[in-house]
């Protein structure tokens, strides 16, 4: 055979790619069927509810299937859910070989779709790309393991580590191809969540926008099917209904405060939820937890420095996304994060794993050491 | 021929870069001498003092010089310095063609020496790898045409832009790939240049240390025989003689103040120079006139916020190289560079020409727009 196990299933991985925008809550799933060397059938999961990256494979493949060998980027589920159980239909198919990159991530079905493969006698291997696979649902697997969202920390700065004069003056710090990055980023994601000094002072939708997200027709189309939900930090209330955050359509807004507020936000179409804290603040852990259980695997944070600083005080960042342009703001200008450290034995520790230019700026990704 | 005249000259830019840690207060320059399209000699310049590129390379090929190509990164010299011209060595060795990469910066002799070569009837070329070659002597180059040397300065810096804590708790932000790098940026320069907030706060010797170089034992030989003139800005000559900067050999102070003082300095074996400003500071411009005016190629600024933020705030930085180590150090942390803007329009606009991984640390290096 002149082909690996890797390289089917990097082809595999590619396929998962294509759900990179779409698929929340669901993980992104890409299944590549060979048959004699050839491949015979491909798919990957787009969207919740419709059919799973191994029924489209199976499908294109149709008879070619049996006897052949199945490579999917996850493992196949065992259950019914809204769709029927992927394992069943790789059985019924005679496939002879599944070869999955990782297991399920939840610790109460890890294992059971293999398991009822090789009870159905198909030989069963797992652990091809396995970093790969996860670092692709990096989200859906925190969610499944720890109950929490992936965290990820957006923050636009100048090379002095600023993002905004004293007086607040900040916008367009970087140029047009960060911010289609951050598009891309937001898209994404489950979650895109701000705070009130945000939505104030930037008049920021943080909204999704089809001709800013510089990817091909197809991808685009899926991204705009499924928006991220928009939630805002508002401990206080302090952003009025008619700003342009909640004119862009419907949100959910944290507050640690005013429940008897609800009927008023939800008359215009948002939600508001209670979670409060020891301190009058919002409780984010919390909220997270809430916003796990209603499915959201990645959480995009863009907010300012007080915000920012908060989740990060809380060890409750996942990943720094840093996009740096290319000037100076000065001494005076505010801070990176709102975070003072009296000693360097306190400063938390870093790993950076990519600088990259991204137009004329330049972006970082630094997660916790 | 097999090999073209940018292969020849890449190879001669090669040679010179050899020369990176000892040839100042002279350029960088090597030479290659080509017969039948192959090389016959190579020679590169090691020290002021000692043989140039073409003398070396033409010795090695002897009698094989006759009717070969000889290609030098810089002009060839018309005039009686501390050793005799090259061009006219050129002529004696009776080579039939000459290939420069750039004319000499000096506009009083520039092409000077490619005319006597013309003169001579030997063939001459001019402007191969020429963007290589400027890079090479960008601090020679500077001084020739604006009788001004090239200034680095280094920052090493917290990912959120910090430089020490609030304390001034400081030292090892960096580790220690990164402090290798900057021994070799203090070798490649002419002058190391500081502050007294440094030198008081940091015990900071800014000396180049053979074992922290990371170079090959030629190099750091070399290296060691030509350290950079260490300079001190001192306006007030708060620093005392007896600390590890006055202590680890001779230095040249600048001062504001007191020219009655220099009997003292010179008692140590250091320099007193008045360069008073207008404001009570020293004058910086000035201080660099005075540096090029000695020899100095390339200076490098290891200072703190205050000093390293004068230098930028008066438009006399040519590159910043930052040094930043995967951590927050906080927003109540001290700047990167003291230096208050009121509003964008003021910020300065650099361009980052590079971002790399050093050790755990990255290098970001950037230039004023």
């Amino acid at each position: 055979m002149m082909h690996s196990d890797q390289t089917f299933m990097a082809r595999a991985l590619e396929l998962a790619r294509k759900g990179l925008y779409s698929t929340h809550p669901n993980p992104r799933v890409g299944c590549v069927v060979v048959r004699d060397g050839q491949i015979v059938g491909e798919g990957w999961h787009a969207r919740a509810g419709e059919p799973h990256a191994e029924v489209h494979a199976l499908r294109q493949a149709g008879e070619q299937a049996r006897g052949a060998t199945a490579y999917v980027t996850l493992e196949p589920c065992s259950h019914h859910g809204r769709t029927p159980p992927c394992a069943d239909a790789l059985v019924a198919a005679g496939v002879a070989r599944v070869v999955a990159a990782m297991q399920d991530p939840n610790p109460q079905v890890a294992g059971n779709g293999l398991e009822r493969l090789e009870q159905a006698g198909i030989q069963v291997q797992c652990g091809v790309l396995e970093g790969e696979a996860r670092a692709l649902n990096v989200g859906f697997i925190k969610r499944m393991e720890q109950g929490l969202p992936f965290v990820r920390v957006k923050l636009a700065m100048s090379l002095d580590g600023r993002t905004a004069m004293a007086s607040g003056e900040s916008q367009w710090i970087t140029g047009p191809a960060a911010r289609a990055a951050v598009q891309r980023l937001r898209a994404r994601s489950s979650v895109v969540l701000s705070g009130a000094d945000t939505v104030l002072a930037d008049a920021a939708r943080l909204t999704v926008r089809a001709d800013e997200l510089g990817l091909d027709a197809e991808l685009t189309a899926l991204a705009v099917t499924r928006p991220p939900l928009r939630v805002l930090v508002d401990g206080r209330l302090r952003v009025a209904l008619d700003v342009p955050f909640f004119q862009a359509g419907s949100t959910l807004v944290a507050t640690s405060v005013a429940a008897s507020e609800a009927e008023r936000y939800r008359h215009e179409g948002h939600e508001l939820l209670e979670v409060p804290g020891a301190d009058g603040y919002v409780d984010l852990r919390q909220l997270l937890v809430e916003l796990a259980a209603r499915g959201a695997n990645e959480v995009l944070v863009e907010a300012g420095p007080r915000l920012a600083g908060a989740f990060a005080r809380l060890g409750l960042v996942d990943e720094y996304q840093l996009f740096v342009a290319p000037k100076f703001l000065g001494s005076s200008a505010r801070p990176l994060l709102d975070w003072p450290l009296a000693h360097m034995a306190e400063a938390p520790q870093l790993k950076i794993v990519e600088m990259r230019a991204v137009g004329d700026d330049w972006r970082i990704i630094a997660v916790p050491a």
